[in-house]
This record gives C-alpha cells, structure tokens and sequence, in this order.
C-alpha cells in the first residue's frame, strides 16, 4: 500500500508493509538508548568533529575550495565520506534537539562542502581538477560515489528536516553530475564500494526526480557482471560476482554487502519489483542464519573484511567490524518495513545492543572497530589521542581508517526513527525504549503512547495511551526469544508468542497495556555446524549477550582458559543482578579444569582428564558482563562462548 | 665439536652437535620419497622452467641484459627469487643425477643472471639503473636482498658440489656489493623480508669468507629495532617487533620468520653464541607447541599470512603455506644439527608427509600454496594452464605469486641431505627411506647401511650393514609417537623409546637391524586451549595425518556436516589399510547426526539432539585418506579433525 510521507526519517519509503513513524514523533527520555543519546549529544559529535579537523580531514575540502589550509593534506580516498556521516548525524541531531551553536558549526561545514565542489557540480577532495589523480580513474578502489552516496544521505537528512541549504543544493548537483556522467550512454562503470545506491534512492524519495531512481538501478543492476579489474582479492570482495538479483547469501565485504544491499531494497520498493525484493529476503535469511555471530556481527575474515562461508565463524577470528553492524540495521530496517515481519525488529535490537552500544567507550572518546567473540590475549591499549593502523586494538581515540565512529555516531542521532511504525489502523512499537510516540495513522488520526521501562534489565514495558481517537490497534514486538511473555490489559494477562502482541480496541487515554518479557539470562547453544562453538554455550539476557572478562569478578581473576562452566546449575540461582549497568552481572558457575601443560606437541596423548576426573575439582563462579560493556574495566582476555563441564 | 666439512649438503655447519651426511652419500632408491624423487627429475623441474618461462620472469633478466625479450615484462618484485630457487634446484639435482641436457639449461639460465648483474656487482630486475626503481629504494617491502639470499643459496648448491660457474661468481660479486652497501659505515637498513641472512651464512660456511658472516650478523642483530617504516600491518610482520635474541615466539609472517630464524641459527652455531641459540630454541618449541596446525603447518591468518596467537588455530582459516613448511624443515634441521635432539626429526618428518608430499599432484605439474584443515565447500579447481591471483583454490598449475613450487622443488631435489648425520662413532639415520647409506664417520671411517622399508605403509625398517670398520654406533630415530617399537639386532628384540634407538658394536657386513614402528592409525586429541579443535579427533597413521572427504568412500559421498566419529570402535577393527598409497584408506565408524534445519537465528533453541537420542541413529563408515592426497579425486570437502559422537 502507499503512505503519506514520513518526515525525518532515515528511510522513507512510498510503499511497503509498514511505514516509519519519524523520529520527530518519538522522544526517548530515560533508559539505555536515552543515555546513548544524551552521550552522542554531549560528547560523540564534538569528538568526532575535532578529530575530524585533527587529522586534517576538513583540510582536504579547504584545498579542493582553494583556501589554504596551512597545513600537510592528509585526507585519504574515502575520507570525504567521514565529514558527510558527521554532517548527516548533524542533521538528525539539530533537527529533533536544536542547538544554535551546533547550526552554525553545520552551516559552516557545509559551507565548506559546498565551496570545494567544482564547477559542473563534480566533488571529491582526491580526485578532480586541481593537481589531483583524474576524475573517475579509479571506479573499483576510489570510493568517490562511494563518498558522494555519504553526502546525499547528509543531504537527505537535511531534506527530511524540511531545510534546504548549502549541502543539499551540494549534493543535488552532485548527483545530477553523477546521473550526467553515468546515465544512459555515458560511463558503464560502478564504485568498488557501494553506498551511491542507497544515496541516490534516499533522494529520490526525498525529491521525487526519477532519474536519481533510475541511476540508482543502473549501479544496482550493473553489479555482477565481473566489470571490475581482476583483482587478488576477487570479485566477491566488490559484489561483482553474481548479479543482484540471482545471489542467495551476502558475501564478500561486509559492509559493502549491506550498503549495496539496503539500496537494492529501497528500489525494489519502489519499483514493486517483488523478484528482486524476494532475492534480497533470502539473501539476508541466509546471511543471518548462516554467516552471522551471536553479536550480529558479521565478518569472519580479517582479510578483504569479508563474509566467511556458511557456520564458518571462527569467535577470535571474528572481524565484526562495527560499520558492517550499522549496514546491518540499514538493511533490516528497510526489510521490516517491506515485509512487516516482526524478526527483523529482533536483529536490529540484537546489532543495537550488542554492536552498536559496543562501539563507544562510557564518556564518549573512543570507539571500537572490530568486535571479536574471543580474545587470547588481553587487548591492546592505545595512547589517548593515538589513532592506531591496527584494527586489533581496544577501542581508541580515532582510527587512521575511520569509518567506524561517524557511522554509529550517525545511527545513534537518528535512533528515534528506528523505533516504531504505523500501518492501517495500527501502531507497532518495535524497539522498547523509556518515552513518548505521538504520531499520525496512515488516516491521519493522531494515536499516542508513554512508554516506561528499565528494559533491557527488567522486561516489564508499560505503555499508557496519551492520544487516541477511536479504534485502533497497539502492537508490541516480542522478541523470538522471549518465550512465556504476557500481555496485561485492563488487568487481564494473556500469554502472546513471539512476533507482535497486537492489542485492537477503543483506546481510551490513560489506558495502560503492560508487556512482561522474560529477560532472565539463559545458555545458549550453536548449531552443531558451527564448528568453532562445539562444546561450549554462552549467556544471553533478554537482548544482551555476555562474556568473561579475566579482570571481573569479586572472586578475583579467573583463568579463562580453565573454566568449565556447569550447566547443570540453573543460571536463575546464580544471577548476580545488580542495579545498574556497570554491576550487571550474570554469575556462572563451574569448575576450573587442571591447567594444561604444555606439551611438546600438542596433539598427542590421550583426551584431556576432565575436571571431574581430578581428584577435587575446584568449583569456581565467574561473573559475567554484558559483552558491550567489555574491556571498561581495561585491558582483558574476553570469551563470549564458554566450555561447559563434560557430563 | 668440529666437524670435517660437510660436501654438497643444503646446510653445512663447522659446529654443532651432529654433522649432516651428504646427499651424495645418500642414495634413496624406492618407496615414499624415492616417487617423489624420480617425479622431480622427471616432471617438476622442467614443469617451473617452462612457467617461468611463461610467466616472463626470465625475460625480466633479458631486458636487464640488455637483450630485446619480444615480450611485455612481467616479473615482479620478487620474482627473480623464483628463478634462483629453481637454479638452486637444477643444482642439486645435477650433482646427484647427472644428466647433459639440464647441465646445459643451467649454463644457460646462470649465463643469463650473470649478464643481467650490474657492472659494480648489483643484482636485481626490478630496481637498478636502468630505468628501474630505484636500488634500495623500498628495502621494507622490495625484496632485493630477500632476491639476492636465493641466489646466494643457489651458488652454495653449486659451490657444495664442487663447481664454480658463472652462477656462483654473479653470487659472490652480489654478495660482496651488498657487504659493501651495508657493511661499517653503509646502509642501516635490511630487508622486509629475511632470506640474506641464511643466504650469506651459507655463502660464508662455503667459502670462508668472514665478511659475509659479518654481514648476517649485521642484518640479524639489527632486526627488531621498529626501523622500518610504520605500516598498518604491523611491526610483527616484518619480524622488526622484537630483537632476534629477545623473542620467545616465532610470529608475524611465517616465511619471513622461518628464514630468519634459519640464518640467525647458523649464525649462532658458527659465532658459538649459546644465548642466541638458546632464544631460537625456545622460539621454535614454543611455536610448534602452541601455533603450530597438525599437519606441521603454520599461519593461522590469511592477512599478512602470519602466525596467529597461541592456541589460535581454527582449522578452516589455517593458511599453512607451502613455503612455510619448507622454511620450517630448514629452521628444525638446523637446530638438529647444532643440539642432535631427536624431536627435530619428528618434525621434519611431520612437515615432510603432511605438508611437502601434499603439494604436488601426482602427475607433477600442479601444487598447493595454501593448505587447511577443513574445507566447508568443494575447493576451487583452476584450468589447464591458469595461474590464480587467489590462494583458496585447489592445486593449480602455477600462481600469480608463485614462491611455492619452486621452494617445494629445491627442498625435493636437496632430501638426500636431510636424512643422515654423524657424530663421534655414530651415524644416525633421521628419516626412514629405502636406499644406501654410505659415509665417513668424523674420523675417517666409512661406513655404510643399506635400508630397506615400506614405511610409512608398513613399520618395519630394515638396515643392513654394508660397509664397516671396527665398533661404531648406528641409530634409528623412533617418532615421538612410536609407543611400543622395538628393535631387533642378531635375533634379539629389545623395547625402544621415542628419541633414537641405538646399537654400538664391531659390525661387521651384513649384520641386519629392524626397528618395528607402530604406524597403526590412532586418535588424536589436541591441547583444550586449541579452542577450534574442541569435540573432535584427527586419525594419524604413522607419520600421516588422515582426513575425510566428501567423494571418498565405497559407501558413497557421506555428509561430513553431519559424521560423528565413535571413539568407542578400535580403529583396527575397521583399518581398511589396503597395498597401494591411493586405497591406504583408513576406515572410521561412527553415526550421523540428524540434519540440522536451518533454524532463523543460529544460537537459539535447545542444545542440539544428539544422534544417541534420536529414535534410531544411522550408523555409518568413512574411509579417511592421506591429508597429502586429498582432492587428487576432484573437489570435495574435507576436513581433518571429525567432530566425535558424544559419549
């Protein structure tokens, strides 16, 4: 079906399942995501933007505007796509909590764009006129539409605010140069890294010219075809390998992968092309079910950042990169959106907590890149203000390769519009969050909920209806793993499986509905063809997985590499809730096996004597921590899967 | 001690505690590596002189000559080290197997590289001044003098043999040029990848010139300092992380590691300087028993093909390249020679059956670069004639970067020199091969042993001795794993224990030992900090590490996904041993599990049924093959270590 546009969104499809509710409707004010909010207002965005200028990012665009910069250019291929997700999460964040000082710091930014562009509307601080290496010389390693999709996502923020200024019009010409250059018969080629796709789709949506559509599905479907140069690294790393629309799984770059993916998405939408959308579904069912980590992290090979095979999942080995987590919720979202399905609202509370929430350190200065499920050894630390090479680091200040930062940062500013949808008659809450949703039913009646709840610690969610007008439907996610839950309303409990908790009556305000979420911490176990994980389980609570850090614990450090964990104890009886985040604790409990000895080779002689065969196993607890939260405490080993104790 | 000096052996050192017998002394007349032998005299050679050929990196040699090649230049940065290598080849195996024709072909190719050779001594295709890079203008990452080491050894196979020739002049005049560049007072640098080091310790060992001696030296004790430049991919890799003598572990690269390690070993042995020797003694032990793959191979990282942590060691990432294994029998036979412990052997004979045999085909004209442990999907088969870029594909005729094939050729064409040493009164026989042994013990005596065996199909080595002069000690190395050998001299049997098994007496001719080793196939369970390898066994068979594959079996293709091994059936209730090396199968039994479905979300729902619980559980047989012959059938899957059917 068609809806009424949606204003501030991050993805505003015309048709589809389920349309966003914009992120001007929903004021998150306390709890978890609150507090993310409140960090990228206060600390994300001011850091990002000073390193920005730090590493002489900004400098690229004052030398392509001819200004001097009075300093050595250091802008490196893809880093005009770092300023663009910064003035992105600059747009999303003045336009729902607005800031003079934070205007003018966008204004002059954008300025700043706007003046290195060329004259025919051209724009990339590496490539170009002025002394630089030739427009276009390098399509498959460049990244320049990569960059320009960045500064159209920027700009299409800005648009959803309702603002026109110096960067949209930027970006307007740059994508009309764009369409000039490689419309019908003009170049053939495509970005080695996608982003154009979804740039160009988002502001089409946003200002209704078709060709931004149409060039859109020239870049999507031109991909496959084996165009680019035969490289080393092989045509899967750019998606160049099977055409869009006949591939089964992602592979290749992650986070390529995703992009390309959530452009391909928003035109299937848009065109009702339900073969090409039906190719994307299984590609992200197979990619979740077969090639993704507990974390939803996604990246099994350091090398080319890519996809492993299927199970082939390796927790140390684990790339994860953060980027691909936030591409992740990109696609998701648009596939909730399409298809309605309540199991793409459970991925993206999983990338939420487990990827997105991982990224920044607690006062908002550093930002991990890459997210293993095991570390050996404990993590490397960097010096304050050291932006590594080494992407094996703990998190860090900056990176010399440094998607990562700007790209949560910008998710985490526009948050408020992954939250909940309406379609029909019917508002769907999809991530439980502390605040308030006021907004409009496809048929303009204005529906309202408070929402109040200290999920994910406690998974009672009450809403209370503020606005209604005649009948309609409040429907609630409930997360695939929260088998037991119940809905109260008007004091009647009933139990609701999985999916939505759907509520249709004359609401009246004041009306409460009280979701109860079984959040208690549980074990998990892998599919056997995971080879990695045999014989080991790790911990979930509600949406957060766990993991063992060597420094936590009152009991003093325990050996990682020693911990047998029982299963038989019921983790209920060994829960070491605490109140807040930080004392959030799961406690295990287990047994320490004898230490291993090092052999001389270490594949000989018998099966390793099992604790309980020595002779006074030493019981041991351990206490986990949520995983997002590790290395807070310095630098540790960290398992997420544990070794259970032989039966 | 000191020795008398060594002729034609790859490693010659005047100190140490056992001295290599020759090549010439050792002539290997049937069985396992008789075959693979007689296939590089008659296939492998020729089947890298003419890729070379292909390639072009002959031709790099052409236009630094001056001499018009007809053809577009090809070679690579480190390509003339693949030609040097090769040389290296021809030169053993001309001093072993006369024959005119490739006599000539060396003449031919050393007149080549000595015309390419620069007036003051230079060598190099890729850097000169001939309007090529500039000399020692990216020593971190140019591979001049990695270039210039290989063709030092090659001279040093020549000059073992007796010869000097256009090839070991142009190696001396490099040498001495290099000596000169980075001698007191030059150049600080050295190269990003070691292979100087060894090449020039050998250069010394046969000439006696001290100032190559010094120069290693120099390259050696420079290492670690962090002097070369900064690169993302870290210090380790290029060795320059720690100092030689401070290091507790090989890590970073593995090539680069193992060559290094192999010269600073020689320079250790021949400066007597124990502390360097003891810190590449520990280096060695601790790799082999913490990063270290079953098979002797070593890399757990495809990026920067390095060493992963310790422990780190998922089968299905191994890199395990070629190479590697070829540098690591060069590190192991060093320091047998200097410390005569028999667990260097063992490994030797670990890298020479699992990894070397495996990397040619046995037709001879296709190699392995990369060698895992378990292949989720069918390997990649490349054409006829094709040389791939990628390193994931099954055997191929040649690669993009090809330093595989001509190291595994070098190492192939030299084994004779790998098999012997003596010390004292003693000659010991390493590794078990079917030929004569004749020799002089250190004072003069010759001795001599004929042995006859099938191993590693059948445990029985026969010797009988063939020459004799008074009392004198012959030993047989038994494998670490042998539990249970025994020797049998003049009718008497005796129980021998891993290490060596030794006879001193008056021998007289004709006096027959038979050592009896245990080569029945056996379980195998690795350390439990080798977390990928938890729930699994491997089956080895005498020094062969077994693996299944998906085509393999009378009982038709047997999904490996979902084979669990039952350790409780002795395997020699099902060994399917049979007289040929392709039908040496050995037969596992075991069940299979259920088919997993294909849950959304891989890490949710109860742990999986074993195949015990469920109604009726198929029983089912896999007959395992030889790791070094897996996919000689065709793509399959396979893996080494089988997940084992829980108790």
């Amino acid at each position: 079906m068609s809806h009424r546009p949606p204003e501030l969104s991050p993805v505003a499809p015309s048709l589809g399942a389920l349309s966003p509710v914009p992120a001007g409707d929903v004021h998150v004010t306390g709890g978890f995501w609150h507090a993310r909010q409140q960090l990228t207002t206060e600390k994300l965005l001011d850091h990002c933007d000073s390193w920005i200028e730090r590493m002489g990012w900004y400098d690229a665009f004052r030398v392509a505007a001819g200004q001097p910069s009075g300093k050595e250019l250091k802008g490196k291929l893809f880093t005009d796509a770092d300023v663009y997700k910064l003035l992105e999460a600059f747009a999303w964040e003045v336009a729902q909590r607005p800031d003079p000082v934070r205007e003018a710091r966008l204004a002059e930014l954008s300025g700043l764009v706007a003046a290195a562009q060329e004259d025919d509307g051209y724009l990339n601080t590496f490539f170009g006129p002025r002394g630089r290496d030739h427009r276009y010389g390098d399509l498959a390693d460049g990244h320049e539409l990569y960059c320009a999709g960045h500064l159209l996502q920027a700009a299409v923020a800005r648009l959803r605010a309702g603002v026109q200024d110096a960067l949209t019009t930027t970006a307007v010409r740059l994508a009309d140069r764009i369409c000039e250059d490689f419309g019908a018969g003009g170049l053939s080629g495509s970005d080695g890294h996608p982003e154009i796709e979804v740039g160009l789709m988002e502001l089409y949506r946003a200002t209704g010219e078709v060709r931004y559509l149409d060039q859109a599905r020239r870049f999507v479907e031109q991909r496959g075809h084996r165009t680019f140069p035969h490289h080393a690294i092989g045509d899967e790393y750019y998606l160049d390998d099977v055409p869009v629309r006949e591939a089964t799984v992602l592979r290749g770059h992650v986070v390529r992968a995703m992009y390309l993916t959530a452009g391909a998405v928003d035109l299937a939408v848009e065109t009702g092309d339900e073969e090409l959308l039906g190719a994307l579904v299984a590609q992200w069912e197979n990619t979740w079910a077969r090639r993704t980590y507990l974390t939803g992290g996604m990246g099994a090979h350091h090398l080319g950042e890519s996809f492993g095979k299927d199970f082939e999942l390796p927790p140390d080995r684990a790339y994860c990169e953060t980027c691909g987590a936030v591409g992740a919720v990109m696609v998701a979202w648009r596939l909730l959106l399409a298809t309605g399905e309540a199991h793409y609202g459970d991925a993206i509370e999983r990338l939420l907590y487990n990827m997105i929430a991982t990224s920044p350190n607690a006062t908002g200065d550093r930002f991990f890149y890459v997210n293993p499920l095991l570390v050996r050894e404990p993590g490397i630390s960097t010096a304050e203000g050291e932006a590594p090479f080494r992407k094996d680091t703990l998190r860090a200040s900056w990176f010399w390769v440094a998607c990562c930062p700007t790209n949560v940062v910008r998710l985490l500013a526009s948050l408020s519009g992954y939250v909940a949808t309406v379609h029909e008659n019917t508002l769907t809450v999809h991530q439980h969050v502390t605040g308030e949703i006021v907004t409009e039913l496809p048929d303009g009646r204005e529906v309202g909920v408070d929402v109040v709840t200290d999920y994910p610690w406690n998974g009672v969610v009450t809403a209370r209806v503020t606005r209604s007008a005649g009948s309609w439907a409040l429907r609630l996610r409930v997360p695939s793993w929260a088998t037991g839950a119940s809905l109260e309303v008007g004091g009647a409990v009933t139990a609701v499986e999985p999916g939505y908790a759907e509520v249709a009556r004359e609401w009246s305000v004041g009306d409460v509905v009280i979701l109860r979420l079984p959040v208690e911490a549980r074990l998990l176990h892998a599919d056997a063809r995971v080879d990695a994980l045999r014989g080991m389980v790790a911990v979930q609570r509600g949406p957060l997985v766990y993991c063992a850090e060597s420094v936590v614990g009152a009991q003093g450090s325990v050996d990682l590499d020693r911990f047998r964990l029982d299963e038989r104890v019921p983790l209920d009886s060994v829960a070491a809730d605490g109140p807040s985040d930080a004392a959030a604790a799961v406690r295990v409990s287990g047994v320490l096996a004898s230490a291993e000895t090092d052999r001389r080779w270490p594949y000989e002689g018998s099966p390793p004597v099992g604790p309980e065969e020595a002779a006074s196993p030493t019981r041991a607890d351990v206490d986990l921590v949520p995983y997002y939260a590790w290395s807070h405490r310095g630098p540790s080993t960290m398992r997420v899967w544990i070794p259970v104790q032989e039966p």
